[in-house]
């Protein structure tokens, strides 16, 4: 077999098989096939179309690169969650710990912020002293004693969806369906899962903002999940607005903290609620989705899910006192305040997420280039949502950022985020639909 | 600007700007962007398709990468052919001192043999002591001296097009219309030449085997040529089958010789004719293509073509006395010689161009890979052409090789690129049509 031949057939258009996408993937990973030759085939396919036979060989020999988490000899049924990202998306900080103490086995992978989106391996590491490079071996040992871990991808799992993340990132070959599915699924197949939830996000602030383009990535994923013999639900949820009133890595933290107390916002619970309900579902511990809703809403009304997180931060190295009572983390920034215009007399009409995160990330919350270091403590709070009636003087907006020199510039971007409406403004759903192997179905 | 948002740009299907192609050409001659990048550039624009702009803008970048030669102080007109390469083309060698014979000036830079096609360079190294490495220098004084030069392309010249060139080879990137073009038209506007004459090949032993895609090469070549400043004229030629009797590096030198003594295929001849006609009348050293060609007729028959032929060879550090002479060069293989098989009586009906080259460079008159070696002496002479009486039990085809080993198995081969026909078989036209910068007319 031959590179140069298996790209020409892509290039052509022909459907490629099994062996030759294993052929390319191994060869690269080995190093015996160049980057220059990776990148030409990921963009003949990305051009061309991959089928769902050849995304499942793609995912399979990503999956196969590296090691395959084993927990059969568990007594309980382990189960992960992914989102495709969002702005303001602190879900995964409250549905481990939730899930957790509902008795789900749950070793989370997640990533760091990646470009607008933020990543959930900062947000934890905003909390002081928590380790998330824990080895294979202290993963297997905190889900047997704990029954969560929340660990960053580490270089044994899936190394080829790395390797080819890096290219992809360089070749403008980020946006395809096929490669996110793959790259999505080879992690968490990896992680020896028995069943997956995926947060699917479209709109402004998701990395796929289009509905359609959302709908074809959640329906790629839950078909070759299930595939893999793993059972996959996916939730379709809006992200046009932040989720929440925080962005930024600590001020997320504090936000999940409240959610686990039972006094987050409303979006940021619901969405958490209904995940964990499908967790606790998939994991034979409910009956039904809604029968696990019921369990995590007891969790959360019983402490036992703060609780819950506060041994993980403690099982990794964290500070549990500062989950207990945030207000211990002593606060270095002074936020920057701005109040709702004079001239303005009504309710909150819109709230642009991507815009939301651009300010965030400007002000030290997220990396512009991938070497720049986050400061935990940066971010924004929201001091409405969409619909809220706001009064003329009163607070809408804290910045919290270490950069004083830009916060006069950064002002004006976030009131630019914003708009506002004399009439009263319908506050849109969070959760527009849900997938399983049998279709879609509404989610409300 | 950046690399990924143009190569994003093309991926998306829109038309670049020529500051964008600058930048990418510009930055990957000068190392700033690397292999990969390119790649997924080149496989992005074969997918979504150049423009004439696009393709003018990529021509002139390359062209400017290197350094460009000058005869404006020149008395008389610079004109050079291109072949875009076929199975015993061996034109190139009639034509340089044919047009150089009638006072055309022919700074002619050659390539090596590529996949099944010959090399002009290859079949000049065959002759003993023969140099085609000219510096810049050499090549001036030459053209002013002696008005011809036949050289091979120098890291000065375009040498842009050389790294692209590595690259499209193991991207599988070849094929493409605009890369061929802005690969053929960079070297010949950078030899500085007010005047080129193509033959476009089509057929089973051309590069471009589909005749509709010869005609758009033909056209891109011609439009982007004259948009340069310089008379571009095409003939599209047929390459189903080899051109005269001899395949292979010598012996297509030997072919040439006889040719240019005016006693060679009439194939060869005619084509060779055409192609000098047109350069004669583009150098206006005659008022049309027709009276180009009654010079170049008189210039073989007075025997001024082959006395140049021997000048150059000298000028070149070549033995000019085996260009007069062919035989004192010693041959030392023992050609291995076929037979019309006993039960065949009656026409050569088909010569397959495309098995003749794979016999030929198997036998060693071509590369397998680029690290191979050519052996000067190996290939093949065909003993009939189509349309042919030929009787059973003489010779039809014999086989030059020092590789003994493989004569039989090659044998097998060679035979089944010949068919034969028990009724009379009609000789197919070499030249289809001549393109102009006025359009297509029957070169017939």
């Amino acid at each position: 077999m031959d590179a140069i031949q298996i790209i020409k057939k892509k290039r052509e258009g022909f459907e490629l098989v099994k062996n030759d996408i294993h052929f390319l993937i191994e060869g690269y990973t080995a190093g015996r096939i160049p980057d220059y030759q990776m990148a030409a085939f990921l963009m003949a396919a990305q051009l061309q179309g991959m089928s769902l036979d050849e995304t499942i060989a793609l995912t399979e020999v990503m999956l196969k690169s590296g090691r395959i988490l084993d927990f059969s000899s568990s007594s309980s049924t382990v189960i992960d969650k992914h989102s495709t990202g969002g702005v303001g998306d602190k879900v995964s900080l409250i549905l481990a710990p939730l899930a957790g103490a509902c008795g789900v086995r749950v070793p989370m992978i997640s990533g760091r912020g990646l470009a607008h989106t933020g990543g959930t391996l900062d947000k934890l590491e905003s909390i002081p002293g928590f380790r998330t490079d824990l080895s294979i071996h202290d993963v297997y040992s905190q889900i047997r004693d704990l029954g969560v871990a929340m660990i960053g991808a580490t270089k044994e799992i899936a190394p080829a969806d790395r390797q080819i993340y890096a290219l992809r990132d360089v070749t403008a070959n980020v946006d395809f369906i096929p490669f996110i599915t793959a790259s999505i699924l080879s992690k968490k197949l990896a992680e020896g899962l028995e069943g997956l939830v995926l947060d699917v996000k479209c709109g402004r602030g998701a990395f796929m903002s289009d509905s359609a383009l959302a709908r074809e990535l959640a329906e790629t994923l839950v078909h070759i999940g299930e595939h893999f013999g793993m059972s996959t639900i996916a939730l379709l949820t809006e992200m046009d607005h932040p989720l929440g009133h925080a962005v930024g890595n600590w001020l997320e933290v504090e936000e999940a903290i409240e959610c686990l107390r039972g006094e987050g916002p409303k979006d940021v619970q619901d969405l958490s609620f209904l995940l964990a309900g499908e967790m606790i579902a998939l994991a034979g511990l409910a009956d039904s989705p809604s029968e696990g809703i019921h369990l995590a809403r007891t969790a959360i009304s019983s402490g036992r899910a703060l609780d819950f997180f506060s041994k993980i931060v403690k099982a990794q190295g964290g500070d549990p006192k500062v989950i207990m009572d945030p207000t211990l983390r002593m606060r270095s920034i002074e936020p920057h305040t701005l109040n709702i215009p004079l001239d303005v007399n009504g309710y909150v009409a819109d709230i642009d997420a991507f815009k939301v995160a651009e300010v965030a990330n400007t002000l030290g919350a997220g990396r512009l280039v991938i070497e720049d270091e986050i400061d935990p403590e940066a971010g924004i709070i929201l001091h409405a949502k969409i619909g809220d009636r706001v009064t003329p003087g009163l607070p809408i907006v804290s910045l919290f950022t270490r950069k004083t020199d830009i916060i006069e510039q950064q002002s004006i971007k976030i009131m630019d985020a914003l708009s506002f409406s004399s009439k009263p403004v319908k506050e849109t759903p969070t959760i527009l639909d849900r997938l399983t192997i049998n279709g879609w179905e509404s989610a409300s």
